[in-house]
This record gives structure tokens, sequence and C-alpha cells, in this order.
């Protein structure tokens, strides 16, 4: 930055200001942020980084899109401990190919997202970088004490559930990806798939019902595809999940666009990421209650398979698909070519 | 970073693992961390971003400098608010250029500085860049219900105070932008500038001491140079502040370098940054105390100013030298050239 931009960055914060009051002691604009965390309340930590070329392209999204997105990473990992959000501190580094304009659109897109879950943006810092533009996102929140929910609690007789649909954000991207411009309009019943990918929603309301059910074992946020979540979960848990591959959640237009363009839509669900659903796992006996309660709330609830105890004492995640059960390769989010 | 180097990141963190306990209920490796503060303590929050070629050369820092670096100036941060640090959330994005060697030194660095500080690091995000290195740190840590010290606190009347000495830390990096090599040695007594700017102290201490003694007005760390401080406290608190050159405590190492190099020491002091030491104001009748409990402490701390009303309603910050009082330049750090 300049140091007569130094006014700009004041300008893109400002929304912040005078914000104090409920728990927050200071704001943003001192040394640091001071807030009061609430009684009998744990709080919930997590920071996640978004990188220009390596997370996005300018030319799948627009600026307001990438700061909307890089809050609601975060806030989907508050969800996936069954936490509520509640403070942001973003930095964020902007190389010369960002005018002022577009990183205070990148603004406007973190304050539409922390309005959204109805988080404050306490903090953070402002630099310039000589590249790619950087943004860094901590979001803090909070979760009764000592009922935060684990990757590790899946245990054999569970039942495998995600939230909402998966494979619609790499179908998004992959719609953007042909156009080359974060603008475009598409298709009506493709332009869903698209504001998948661009502007994603957390599961927050998903997180606060499982943690009060008290019958949800691990769970874990869809940032990367549902294979390397399924697979963080059978590993921090030492299980075999077995998953049904016609149970999983996709919609219809990721399906009919994915025979379009000919590619397997479970391809999109398992390695494409960025979906943030939740996927996790439940007592038997408690996940018809689960599902009637998701319904009551209108959030898709799919049960997509079971956890099974280990076999040789090595955590395992397969697929039946078309009457054959195979091991479901352990592959993350694939970047634009580069595995992350 | 390579899927293959996903199990490298495990081996950079796995000092995080299994460090539950004493607040911590989830550490590091699930979607985020849980802790519970401590009763009657709010949490303080900052994050700070360190950026190659912004912030830092690799021909200055050795990769564990960086990682130390960026963990301090946060943990000052925290200290600048009178707090106690506790954790920390590391997101870094390494580019092409920097080795799987270079970024577990850079880890190193990171724990070192936790270390000393008696900080846990509990999470983060370790993500692929194209081009420079970046480093985003967050640290949380506590501070007593409402007692946090703030920039706005500065009434006239109160003598302005600084910590420790300033100018050390550009001194220093003259001395290594001339070698271009940060493992070069120098004279025994430059050496002390070298590690001033390379890994720098936190006043974690001094930050406590002054918030126990109930005498400190504003408080601010010297992140961006004292000039820059001192506006921010005059402008936060709408004060006038006077300096006289004579009293802000420079090393007589740095002084004697300076005259050598032909530069002004004051200009290090006042524009250099980075010495992480605490500026601030304390009551007139208490400063002397203070001024006890510093030496009892063995942190050096010096009388450098007084608070005055304001004249005309508008902040200011003058410098007394040589009989004559100017107006001091609010111009911040000046990283190689750029303005920050």
């Amino acid at each position: 930055m300049a140091h007569d931009e130094f006014s700009l960055i004041r300008q893109w914060t400002s929304r912040s200001d005078g914000q104090e009051g409920d728990g927050l002691t200071v704001g943003i604009g001192d040394d640091a942020a001071v807030f009061a965390p609430s009684p009998a309340m744990e709080v919930v930590a997590c920071c996640d980084a978004m990188v220009e070329t390596v997370h996005f392209l300018k030319e799948t999204m627009r600026p307001s899109d990438i700061g909307y997105k890089a809050v609601i990473s975060n806030i989907s990992d508050v969800a996936a401990m069954g936490g509520l959000p509640r403070y942001a501190l973003v930095s964020i580094a902007v190389s010369p190919g960002w005018s002022a304009d577009e990183t205070s659109e990148i603004y406007e897109g973190i304050y539409a997202a922390c309005d959204a879950y109805g988080v404050r943006l306490i903090g953070g810092d402002t630099v310039s970088a000589p590249d790619a533009l950087h943004l860094s996102v901590t979001v803090l929140g909070e979760v009764e004490q000592g009922r935060a929910l684990r990757r590790s609690h899946a245990k054999p007789g569970q039942a495998v559930f995600v939230t909402g649909h998966v494979g619609s954000s790499a179908a998004g991207l992959h719609l953007l990806l042909k156009q080359k411009d974060p603008n475009s309009r598409f298709p009506a019943e493709l332009q869903p798939l698209v504001e998948a990918h661009q502007r994603p929603a957390a599961q927050v309301t998903a997180g606060r019902l499982l943690l009060a059910s008290r019958s949800c074992g691990a769970l874990n946020d869809v940032s990367d595809g549902l294979a390397s979540e399924l697979w963080e979960i059978a590993e921090a848990s030492g299980v075999a999940i077995a998953i049904d591959a016609d149970q999983v959640p996709i919609r219809a237009e990721v399906s009919s666009y994915a025979a379009e363009a000919g590619k397997d839509p479970l391809d999109w669900a398992f390695y494409g990421g960025e979906d943030y659903q939740l996927v996790g796992t439940a007592e038997a006996d408690g996940v018809a209650a689960l599902a009637e309660q998701f319904a009551a709330a209108g959030i898709p609830f799919a049960v997509i398979g079971s956890v099974e105890a280990s076999a040789d004492g090595k955590p395992a995640v397969t697929c039946a698909r078309a009457g054959r059960s195979m091991p479901l390769a352990k592959a993350g989010f694939n970047h634009f070519g580069r595995r992350e």
C-alpha cells in the first residue's frame, strides 16, 4: 500500500467503526480487538488462506465473490465444530494488478458474508503484495463447553450423512472456466451452480442442529471434496466408511450438465470441493429424528453410507457403485490442475 | 502444495499434536481449534501479514527469522493491549522458490517464538503461492475484563514513555542490506542490532507491568516507527504530544554505526519501525513509580515527552531538538523503498 492509501484502508473498514457492544470491548482500529466470551461457551478459532491463481482466478470470481468466499470457508469450519461464528479478522495482501475499486469490492464481499452470518469484522491487516492477491481470514466463534463436534468421533454402526448437495461448486467452476468472465449469465437452470461456486453458503444452522441433537458422531465440512473429508473422518476415528454412490446428493442440474460436458458428476462430488456442506456420522437410532429435524428446517439431509469397524486396523473408505464396492481414492481438491 | 507434501505439513506442525489441556479443548488437526477462555478474562485478537519482498527479503532474514518475527509482531500487538498471548494460528503461502527444508525452518522459527512466550500453535493453513511467500499470523491472548490498554486514552498532563531502545532494528536492516546474506557475522558490538532486526523481542512483561500499575494511559507498540505510533496515539486521543529528541532511547552502537554510515539515528528511531517496543502515556504522578518497577524488572524505560491539550482541536506531534520544536512528520515504515 502506498502511504496515501491509508485513507482508503480506513474507508474500506469504516463499516466496522463504532460497533463495540454486545460482548465486543475493542473493535477495529487499535493494536488488537478485545471481546468477552459468552458465559459457559468455549472459543472456536480457525484460519484459511485463499491465493490468486491457486484458489481463484479473476476470470471466474468477481472481487466481491473472493471476499465473500474467503469468509464463508472459515465460517464453514466453525459450523463443522457445531459452533456459532462471531468475529472475523482479515489479512489481505493486494498486488499491483488490483485497483482500489476492486479492493473495495473485496471488502464489500467480506462484509456481505459477515452480515449474512452475524459476524463482526474486528481486525486484520492490509499490505501490498508483489504478484498474486492473498486473503487470509480468521474466524472466531463459540460453542457450548465440551460439546464441539470432532472429526474423530465416528463409531462403527453409525450412519454417514451429508447436508445439501455436493459437486455443485465444481460444476459451477467448470461453467465459469469455459466463459472466463465471472459476470457471465448462464441459462436459469445452471445459474445456481455458478452461485454455488461464487457465493457458497455455510451450514451454521445445520451444525447447530447436529450439536443440539446429541446424536452426531464425527463432523467435517466439505471444503476439499467429499472423498478427502470422508478419509479425514476415517483416519481421525480409526474406522472404515462405506458409501453408496447412488445416495450421494447431486442436483439434477449438475448431473445433466455433467452428461453434456462429458464428465462424471460423482467426480465433482468426491473431488471437486468448496461445497461447504457438512458430512458426518450419526447414531443409527437417532438418524431418523435428525432427518425429520432437517426436513423441518428446510435443509436437505441424505444418509449416504455407514461406519464399520476397521477390518485390519487401517482406516478405509469404500464406495459401492453399480453393485461393486471399490476403495475411494483419497485425492483432495484439484485447484486449476495443481494438487492442493 | 503438491498432494504428496501433505505429509510434510503434518510433519511441520506435529509439534502441536497432543497439546490439549490447560484450557485447550481441541488443538491443531480438526476443522477449528477450541479453547476455554480463563475466568474473568476477555479475549484479545490480532492478525498481521508479512510478505516476501514487501516486509522481508531472503537476503536479510533466514527462514527461521521470518517465522519468528511474524509471530513476534502479533505477540507485540497483544502486549500493547496489556494482554497475555496464549494461542497462534498461522497461514502460510509457500511459493516455488522455497524448498521443503526452508519451509520447515520457517515453522521452527514460528515454534521458537511461540515457546519463548508461552504461546501454543493451534491452527492455520498451508497453501501454495505463485510468487512471493506470504505469512499471516493471528495471535489470541487474554486480558483482565475491561482493562485493555487503548491508544485513545492519552490525556493532557501525562508523560510519554517508551520501553527499551528504538532504531535498533532499522540499523540492523541497514547492516544486513549491505551484506545481502542473513548469516553474515558482524563485529560483536553490531551483532545485537542485527538480532534486533532478525529476532526481535515482544514486550509482554512490560505490557503486564503497565496494566497492573493502573497509571498507564494510552499504549501502542512500535511496529511502524515511533513517529507513526505517536501520531496514532495523538489522533486516537485527540491530544498534542511533545517529544524531546534527546530523551529518545537509542543504543550507543546504533548512534556510532549511524555516524559511520552517514545516517541520522533519530530517523531510524522515528521512521525505521519493527522495534516492537511499547510507547505510551502515564499519569505524571505515577511515572516515577513505573520507572522504578521497570528498573526492578530490568527493562529500560525512558520518559521522552509529555501530552498537552490540542491547541486548535487538531492532534499534533512535535519534536524538540537542539532548542527548536518542529512538527514530527507522520510517515510510517518504509519497506525497501515502498511506503507501507
